[in-house]
């Protein structure tokens, strides 16, 4: 079979990473495609030093990639969204192919860009786009294709991972971490993306829609961010045996579908707890399998080239196949509009610390506060003050209720005069 | 496009759990192959009572199945090796594409199997032969597929997990465990299969088979079970940061490819370590992307069924396209003929435990004899005689060297006078 013809537009340490794969593994890929994988232009403002691209045509002009009738598969690795966004609409437009690494493109622009590649019967391949090199994307369209998925969670955000792991470790504060992983280029000079959530939000709306099929939702993402764990929420979550990791979160209830973002306790005993530094992981419970987990380099340029490369491996494979020979874009091809819920209707465990002055009652007053609203208290810790301090600190796990009545009552313990500053809400998931 | 019809052979656990996902899941299904899959036959000397067949054209002969001109896809669920494969061939020889969960057939017949199959333009999947509903099959060969892939190591058999999980936790027996474990039904009458590592070497075959691309070789996995496994090593292993696993490994090496099945000490800080009870794993290491880990249940009738329909998906999704569109049997269109290494020439890391006599200038023998084979010895423990007993335990991790090196230190350290018994080696892997 003629060879495939790959266009790959940007050549920073992804797209040098793709490109370099793509060159040191050429034989096994084409055993395995059963045809070779060449590339036929590089679109780039800048010559990558790890690549030997000599006998590679290049251009400045990532749409003449796009454009280029020789190509059969364009490579978006520019990252962004306005332009990524017209690169991969115009190489469509042209007939093309093709596969990206960007997730904020497919989580904000997807439908869009999906509506026309089944218009021009191509495909739109993202692998690369969510946890990196774990094949997460074609386990959930592909491999549990026969479950009805119930819930998913991942720890889906290298650099999070890493400052929890940190903290967690070497009893470090969430700022000093935060600057060293600046330092060692995992985190970027603008932590927002990282450490708020958004790019966890934007990789948990790709995986609940194929997980579900539903539409791309990032707008309904509740998102909250790591910055406000403290080295105490640390120590008190080690001490109730849970860990806390900052998890996407989605369930498929009765109500509506849970998209969600944000510091969570899960037990230490769930090996995803033990997923530590840099790594991501996912969890998947479908109603078939149970519970499966998927774990791996969540960045860099090998593990996302490992994700890139697979993805015109596929497409090598079904190239002069008719298009239902692939996979839909959100693995279904009926897309089903269900609800996601607003945070206050999503229903999970929660960790409270509550910072109260030292007299007695205080405890019956919080304990008051929850069982009026039906809200059960799994486990407790009362620690006395510190040497020199004079506020205690109350810690509870609770059971499973709805977020709104959890709001309620949290205001209610803040408006005690015993309790001092703001109530600490952390979510509680057991993964089970 | 026409619905896709199924023959389901065998409606035992496995059989019943498919057909019930098929039936349940049926509208999801649907939406993600774009087609209906129908089960338009059974064939089945019994009924399940789990299973509500009353619309299903039922038959006592399997055969009946396998050449039955209206069907696409036949499920093959009825285990063992003879009639399976002639079952299995006949569906062939009639232009149907396969769907087994047997193991056992594809690691000990998958060659003839596959090349008829490829002479009929039809495929073969087997994805529920492998650490049950865990999509590994798939990550293997179509996930990584951009990668040369250096080692894979895994959990593949629930049972001894099962037994060595209770053995930690518990401090209980080996005896005692595989009693409970034959109640609850995890184990077989006849253990053999599974705490030998047979069943582990017919999965860990295939996998090898599909990592590296070459052929089936069960013939020369090398196999050793858990039964010799005492409180005593567990403990110990424990002690110097370690689990005892019982871990399929193969590894990609200059010298040839490891191929083996036997207990293992892998660090505790691994996730993999803390996969315990009928929990399968896998790990697998790529030039690309690093390492990545599936962990989810090896067994049951949900599990294996999810897997199994995952499979009929894929088919569905291909069924009038040409046979390029599908995956090749082992992932490599051309499969190259590396050797499998005896066990001999393999390299490990080794746990030894020496019952000696307590007296001076023991531990000296041996570490003569050990650097005398440029052994290097990377932790010690040495304990005293327990209350009422006379002999010491010397305990050795020692750095990686090649099987014979170590097996004539072994021999010389059994022929000291002061060694008293059999030496008892157990292998480390650091997964890392």
């Amino acid at each position: 079979m003629k060879p495939v013809k790959v266009g790959i537009c940007g050549l920073g340490t992804v797209g040098g990473g793709t490109f370099n794969v793509l060159t040191t593994n050429a034989k096994n890929i084409a055993r395995r495609a059963g045809r070779e994988i060449i590339v036929a232009q590089i679109g780039t403002r800048r010559p990558n030093s790890d690549c030997d691209t000599r006998n590679i045509p290049m251009t400045s002009d990532i749409f003449e990639v796009a454009k280029n009738p020789d190509i059969d598969v364009v490579v978006e690795l520019i990252g962004g969204y306005e332009v990524a966004r017209e690169l991969v609409m115009t190489a469509i437009e042209h007939g093309k192919h093709v596969v990206t690494a960007n997730k904020a493109l497919i989580a904000e622009h997807g439908e869009e860009i999906f509506a026309l590649a089944e218009a021009k019967g191509v495909s739109v391949m993202y692998e690369a786009g969510v946890a990196g090199g774990i094949p997460i994307i074609k386990a959930l369209r592909e491999g549990l294709a026969a479950n009805r998925i119930n819930w998913l969670a991942g720890i889906i955000n290298g650099t999070g991972n890493f400052i929890l792991t940190e903290m967690r470790d070497k009893g470090r504060d969430f700022n000093d971490v935060l600057q060293e992983a600046q330092q060692l280029g995992y985190a970027e000079a603008d932590p927002t993306f990282d450490v708020e959530g958004i790019d966890a939000a934007h990789k948990l709306t790709i995986l609940a829609s194929i997980a579900y099929g539903i539409p791309l939702q990032f707008a309904r993402c509740y998102t909250e961010g790591i910055s406000k764990i403290t080295q105490d929420d640390v120590e008190y979550a080690e001490e109730l045996g849970y860990r806390i990791k900052h998890l996407g979160v989605s369930r498929q209830t009765e109500k509506g579908i849970d998209l969600r973002v944000h510091p969570t306790l899960i037990p230490e005993a769930r090996p995803i707890a033990k997923v530590d530094g840099v790594l991501n992981a996912v969890m998947v419970n479908g109603n078939a399998v149970g519970d499966t987990l998927y774990v791996g380099a969540g960045a860099g340029a090998g593990p996302t080239a490992s994700a890139v490369v697979a993805d015109i491996i596929d497409l090598a494979r079904t190239l002069e196949a008719d298009a239902a020979a692939r996979v839909n874009h959100l693995a279904y091809n009926e897309i089903e509009n269900e609800q996601v819920l607003p945070i206050e209707e999503v229903e999970t465990s929660y960790y409270l610390r509550i910072q109260v002055q030292d007299k007695t009652g205080v405890l019956a007053s919080v304990a008051t506060i929850l069982s009026e609203r039906g809200i059960n208290i799994e486990a407790i810790i009362q620690k006395e003050p510190k040497e020199g301090e004079e506020l205690a600190q109350i810690i509870l796990l609770t059971h499973r209720i709805v977020e709104k009545t959890m709001n309620g009552a949290i205001a209610a313990i803040q408006a005690l005069d015993s309790t001092v500053g703001d109530v600490t809400r952390i979510r509680v998931e057991h993964l089970d």
